[in-house]
């Protein structure tokens, strides 16, 4: 069973060659099986595109837990920055493992992390063997120095690993957001990006008192403030966009800004729900993303897909907000097209990578089978991810990650926390 | 490790006596050990009471995913009744062995259920080993004597199986909701409910439009309604709730309504988002509820109580509305007090019924281990429950359910739901 544009194959196969799709459509004869080297029996499982998890900060897994059901300004202030602060590379490291073996397990092909000793993240692509869009995050409360300091690793940084990992690592730039950057300082990213060909990412208009804020600083709010920084003029993806008017989601639209749209996040740290139903009559295709594991407090976009279907509908009292295959199509395509990787992946076509996972589709729970794409959306959860399989090659098969290893990872995690926390 | 009334118990120990948790504390001696029949090994596991589900129609699993994404009155008038209507005794057996498996491959040991034919409901009760509340769930938009007919029904249905499958099944009685019952329908129910001394279950105030149509019919909200219709002067369960004023939750709270939330069917439907932080400032408990699997589309308790911690947070745009250990015992404890079972079930303690599960704690969506309640709210998922204890008796041990037939189960859902549809 394959997923592809808007179609479900049944009783279907997917061809590979090399790290590509070569064929999608019903199984071939034994005579054409023959010619391949090997031949996987999929059957009661469904084959989907790789989930896509289109912003996060995957070294925070190490916070997870640590800090809940706080006002943000002191979860921020008083629990995450200070112990953020501890965070050498070692931290970088052992988070991004935690949380590159959870991605795995939960069914993401590809991720796009923020944060910052982001060779450690890269590091950790090049072994499991997904794939990442990676970027620096610049935090400009800072000196002038330090400010420029952070630019130049950020542009070192995106230059070196672009296209690393056989072209599994791609880069972008990220001033970490409109409150934490000046405009001059947020120009010399857009700048920068534009010279490098890269696009853009940052955080905005996350918070109600966020938005607040821009418009006392700056008399704007945030969209008109980052269009007129000329940021929506080069390839930009925006994390959240949670308050948003009519005119703001206008002028997003227009200038085909991508979103990332973090319900699980959103709603955990109170932030509010985004006007989803809203984009998608506007023509945005909003990607989907878990945000970091301190506010979320995982990475399953299962989870995050399930949240995109079920609570727009409730927030709005539309019932027909946000159709099971539009959430799906969020967490695939739509996902890749925010991370400006829909050339390669997000879709089963062939020519595309072949990035995908495989669902059971046995349990209890998706029976009775006959709509497969609103029991994949509604009723499945992580553990029904059994295979994944990234630029052709398996990562992980019958849950079992091939690429990692789960106990060490679990074990350097907790002493990785322990280390800044005693 | 057990969760007991708000503790966390570190290397702990259970200890059961015939169907009665005899013990609870730090793992005792070699020769304490000794005396018991087995000991079994639990460690890198939480042991916590088993989840409640307080509201739901099992039966309707067979009927997940046949429609989705449909304005509520489509879906209802078009869709499921039509085909509710073809459900005989043998498509609720079949749908409700169906959901009994679900819950318990998702820890649920204890359900709620109105629905019809509640006699083949018994009877998977009875198999399967676990516990449940059942009524028989009348509709009385019907003639007078079809109505007495279901009466009759209902309070022979409560008599004859209140107590049975060694006590494991207790019953109650319920008119469907007031907009499908009459004052004086309802009337008849609180009367035979207060004769033979038993609780009383309705849906109410589920959707805008049904309240403003009990305006338009009685004059009256349905909270207001009820309560003068004596409803409130017994012991009471109210499923959903989700569309009331302040003065509703103070009716609600001065009665000592049970409520049971459901999330998940209340964001799908597009019903709204119901009030729960004010109801738990009023001192109201609420319970959790899946509701039927055809608007869910799954009875997965545990994501019921990571939507009840996570869309009042985002609704009220308040981090700190329904905390972590609240939504657990929502799932649990206030689950056990809503279907009036919390002198046996609900929580570990010494002298209730040893009706428990287990969670492994091992995934990396675990990690680090130190905040469990957080992980267990935020994080885990139904693949994480290994092992099912009800009554003492062993339900499931590492994910095998040892008194149901799941692949049996699985395929007779399927031809009873083809029947139907073909
Ligand atoms: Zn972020
Ligand atoms: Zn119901």
């Amino acid at each position: 069973m394959v997923e592809g544009q808007e179609d479900v194959i049944r009783d279907g196969a997917l061809g590979i060659e090399g790290d590509t799709i070569s064929y999608l459509g019903p199984v071939p004869e034994e005579s054409v099986l023959a010619q391949y080297d090997e031949v996987i029996d999929m059957s009661g499982k469904a084959i989907l595109p790789g989930l896509i998890n289109t912003h996060g900060h995957a070294a925070m897994s190490l916070l997870r837990g640590y800090a809940d059901d706080l006002p943000l300004q002191t979860w921020l202030q008083e629990k995450i920055w200070p112990l953020e602060a501890k965070f050498t590379a070692k931290q970088v490291f052992d988070g991004t493992a935690l949380s590159v073996l959870e991605m795995i397990k939960s069914g993401t092909t590809c991720f796009l992390d923020m944060y910052d000793h982001m060779d450690q993240v890269g590091k950790v692509v090049e072994e499991s063997g997904i794939r990442a869009r990676l970027c620096r995050g610049a935090i400009g409360l800072c000196s002038e120095a330090e400010q420029e300091a952070k630019l130049q690793e950020t542009v070192q940084f995106a230059i070196d690993w672009n296209g690393q990992a056989d072209g599994r690592i791609t880069t972008m730039l990220a001033p970490h957001s409109p409150y934490t950057c000046s405009p001059s300082y947020i120009e010399k990213f857009v700048e920068k990006a534009a010279e490098l060909n890269l696009p853009i990412h940052t955080h905005m208009s996350e918070t109600r008192a966020e938005v607040e804020q821009n418009v006392r600083d700056y008399g704007l709010r945030p969209v008109e403030h980052l269009r007129r920084l000329g940021f929506f003029d080069l390839p930009a993806l925006v994390a959240h966009a949670v308050h948003l008017t009519d005119e703001e989601i206008d002028i997003l639209a227009e200038y085909n800004v991508k979103v990332a749209h973090n319900p699980g996040s959103n709603l955990k740290l109170g932030s509010g729900i985004a006007p989803i139903p809203k984009m998608l009559e506007r023509g945005i295709r909003p990607g989907l993303a878990t945000d970091g594991a301190a506010s979320n407090n995982n990475l399953d976009m299962l989870e995050e897909i399930h949240l995109a279907a079920m609570i727009h509908k409730g927030a709005n009292q539309d019932p027909i907000a946000v159709p099971a295959l539009t959430a799906l199509r969020m967490g695939t395509s739509y996902g890749a097209e925010s991370l400006f990787l829909d050339q390669q992946i997000g879709t089963l076509e062939t020519g595309k990578k072949a990035d995908f996972i495989t669902i059971d589709l046995s349990g209890p729970h998706m029976q009775p089978l006959h709509d497969i794409v609103s029991h994949l959306v509604y009723s499945a959860s992580r553990g029904d991810v059994c295979d994944m399989y990234v630029d052709g090659r398996p990562i992980m098969r019958n849950r079992e990650v091939l690429t990692l290893d789960e106990e060490k990872i679990c074990h350097e995690a907790m002493k990785s926390f322990e280390a800044m926390t005693r």
